[in-house]
């Protein structure tokens, strides 16, 4: 299985970046096709010192492939322009298999 | 439901930094009390750009205050000494609550 991390640091107006990331962007991520889960994370500090991160949101996807296939899907290519109209200074992107 | 995240950055030896990781540091952690499940991803890439990280770790427990006793335990003791004998330069540690 694959997996999608998108990983948020603070925004500078929490309320009005959730607000938006709840009603439209998470709507717009559940649209995307062979999404197999989501887990959406509210990050609230560190065991060691502070953290500068806000949310983490895990897409889950059959395969690599199923996983390219869903952002090149025009489902995907909106929640990626949706994406960037809202967080392109705050979000990171990374994706990786699961290990057995 | 919360859990604590261990991102890590690409080492330098990676193949060195793994071995010690699943042979030694990933039964430690199955040791420590309350934990509820542990999902490792190996990450491969990112769709925009590169990544600069190598493996991340979610470690599932029934609330924060299980997290804190288990970090706290001795056995959550001896995997937080591990850790940092060999990932102190490339481990980022947070903990947050799962979305509904």
């Amino acid at each position: 299985m694959t997996k999608l991390i998108a990983l948020y640091r603070r925004p500078e107006d929490a309320e009005l970046f959730d607000r938006h990331y709840f009603d439209v962007h998470i709507p717009l991520i559940r649209k995307t096709p062979g999404l197999r889960k989501l887990e959406v994370t509210r990050i609230k500090g560190s065991p060691i010192g502070g953290t500068e991160y806000h949310l983490m949101a895990e897409m889950y996807y059959d395969s690599p492939e199923a996983m390219n296939a869903a952002n090149a899907s025009p489902e995907g290519k909106t929640a990626g322009r949706d994406l960037m109209s809202f967080a392109a200074g705050v979000v990171t992107l990374f994706y990786g298999d699961l290990e057995p």
